[in-house]
């Protein structure tokens, strides 16, 4: 919808006509929000879609919903569709998203299996919630696997969380994933790590009852898979479109596909590259799905764009907890190469005497020999998880520890302590390059 | 305090020996503080103390509390002090810092009008609010008058907000000045714009009575100065120190006087510079004030160092309206000659859907030519104001406005929209460029 809409801002409708072809019943509708349904924060369902396809039609832009592309013929320039029409095109933009990556054991497919991707996922829950459901596995402990054991937790179930990992959060450094597993645990939801899922067991009605590992069974009547999200590239895959070494549909800055000059992939189903790195990596996340969209849709449109690459910021909470990441982790800055420095401190998200107060503890990555700023993590209190937006500016802007050591952030004692606790961990890391 | 912590780091007690003169009782105290705590939000006063003189001893840095510095001889290298000594140095440091403002207007002396400069002023207010004060008049409408007027509210007092000045936060452009008028007004607190004060009226017993301007005569028995701070170099210009265009005492990058090798100067009652502008600038807070002692007790303590400059930027919030500010306002950028673009921008704190989400209003002021961002304005509801050090680290990179439209930043339903309103403010300014 974003490169449609993009395209059409551009163009008007006598000189582009545009067609949106949507499988399911809704486009435009926050999939981020799902946990938050789930979990009764948000209310209405209907507040999760952000445009209706009658939006779209009022700005020339023709949605059919419950119209799968069933094949495409690049060379032709046509798709075929589930209602059995061939619709031609002169751009073709593949926007199939992701899916929830699934562990290939038995019982998956069990209907209190559920994935978090659909607003239909998120109503399945519920209904099994309202049915009666009293405990919970979460396979998985990532954004989506820690947002719904709260959710799940929130709504009166019994919640474990299985993860194949050692610990939650596997971007961040296992010191911040030990605290987020031990907050975790302190909220009463029970974590299981290490432990591959081996089997889903069902009872003769077929329904779900527990989920094993090599390490237990832990009993369930409701399964939620959080595991992540793959590209979903069955259909470009099929039409011979190139797929690149993540599984993802592979396309050059301007999201145009290597493969195919009339076609371009933009979201989860398309691969993209690491700010830093230059290397290819596979982030399923709106944000980045919205701005490539909109790149795509600018091209085509006849506007010169190009995305400029993904540094990995995500942010989620669970319970107090704010957690946020961004850029390239110990692991993943040793793995590019890097000879790599992490500094962590802890700190006060407001003045340590104004009331409301909370611990937050900042990890800074940075290259030991240039001093260039690489990742950042931050977990805390109320208040500390925005401050990713700092740090992922500054290495999006390439600054160095001490640059940024230096910059003018504000300060008020209702908002942080004189040294926001993003410059202190810029100043340890610089003082340490400094000797 | 922050340039003999610096220069103990570096160099031992046997090697440099480092006093401390301070003519009040405390040192390392929270000025900024002191609204909080005439307000009742911080209950005790020694919550604004960060650290004592004995915690300074037990770093070999000996602080001399009431005992003021009467005159220096810089060529002899000597500090004549209130008690009667006189304490030779190799290296000086002056930190005299600043003092409120005060309009030259009669009855200023009485009793009733206090600055909020130091814990006793605190404590005096404090104790006029406890012996029955109910009616106060601020002067002034930056941080210091918005937050005392705030705090004197919620004491119970009624506050009028005379303002020379058409609206408050100068530093802020007009329309975002303006919704913080408004605030006022919602909170009802009586703002007076457009009136120079004329006079202090008192009664017989020399207790203030009313502030008078053209317009109008405002009772009250309290008067806060909120009319900004100056630099106190009333000690550094009988010394003979050259002193800047701002009236502040002259310094280099490093923090050391133009005008004489030994002695250096930082805090409130030094000059320093615009990081864009590279004009000088007097700007008292806190942070600098840190950063530059820092700066000069590195060099003193023979590591390179240098002050890498201000942006201006600031927070406050009043109710709870958060209002942050970076860089150039459009009048400051037009000032300084640039081709200046503004861009302001409605959007939410939070996904528009999620419990919470509030207003938020974000300008940007960028260079038409070249794209750079100048400057930010932030104005909303909580979660909205530390946003402005996302702002201050782009401009504090040199990043444009298109470049900062591309950046990774964090989403998550609680957190924001899809898309921050920084980007999209930074989008905004982009598209314009792009025409």
């Amino acid at each position: 919808m974003s490169a449609a809409a993009a395209a059409r801002r551009l163009r008007g409708a006598p000189d582009l006509a545009i067609t949106v072809l949507e499988q399911g019943p809704e486009v435009s509708y926050s999939a981020c929000g799902i946990p938050y349904w789930v979990g009764d924060v948000v209310g209405d369902r209907d507040e999760l879609i952000a445009r209706t396809p009658r939006e779209f039609a009022a700005r020339d832009i023709e949605v059919r919903t419950g119209t799968r592309a069933e094949e495409l013929d690049l060379d032709a320039g046509t798709v075929r569709t589930s209602t059995g029409e061939t619709l031609g095109f002169d751009r073709l933009v593949v926007a199939t998203g992701g899916r929830p990556l699934r562990p290939d054991v038995p019982g998956l497919d069990a209907p209190g299996v559920h994935g978090v991707h659909r607003l239909a996922d998120g109503a399945d829950i519920r209904g099994a919630v309202a049915a009666g459901a009293r405990r919970a596995v979460v396979l998985g402990g990532g954004y989506i696997g820690l947002e719904m054991a709260e959710a799940l937790q929130a709504r009166g179930l019994g919640v474990t969380v299985v993860l194949a990992d050692d610990l939650p959060m596997s971007l961040l450094d296992r010191d911040m994933g030990e605290r987020i597993c031990k907050a975790m645990g302190d909220m009463g939801i029970d974590v299981q790590p290490g432990q591959p899922v081996r089997a889903i067991e069902t009872g003769a009605d077929g329904a779900v009852r527990a989920v094993t590992t090599d390490a237990g069974s832990y009993p369930c009547d409701l399964v939620v898979l959080g595991l992540g999200m793959g590209p979903e590239v069955g259909l470009a895959r099929a039409a011979g479109l190139r797929i690149g070494e993540t599984g993802a549909v592979e396309v050059d800055r301007t999201q145009r596909s290597r493969s195919h000059e009339a076609v371009y992939a933009a979201g989860d189903c398309s691969q993209t590259f690491h700010r830093l790195t230059g290397e290819a990596v596979h982030v399923a996340l709106g944000t980045h799905a919205n701005k490539q969209g909109r790149v795509a849709g600018s091209v085509i449109g006849g506007q010169a764009a190009r995305f400029a690459g993904v540094l990995g910021t995500a942010l989620t909470r669970v319970g107090d907890l704010e957690i946020g990441r961004t850029g390239l982790c110990s692991g993943q800055a040793e793995a590019a190469g890097y000879d790599v420095r992490a500094e962590t401190i802890e700190g006060t998200t407001r003045a340590g005497y104004f009331p409301g107060a909370a611990g937050i503890t900042v990890k800074l990555v940075s290259d030991s020999g240039s001093g260039q700023l690489l990742g950042g993590q931050v977990v805390g209190g109320p208040g500390a998880g925005k401050r990713i937006d700092v740090l992922a500016t500054a290495i999006w802007a390439g600054l160095t520890a001490e640059e940024f050591a230096g910059s003018d952030l504000s300060y008020a004692p209702p908002f942080s302590p004189v040294y926001d606790p993003v410059v202190v961990a810029a100043r340890v890391a610089s003082r340490v390059e400094q000797g």
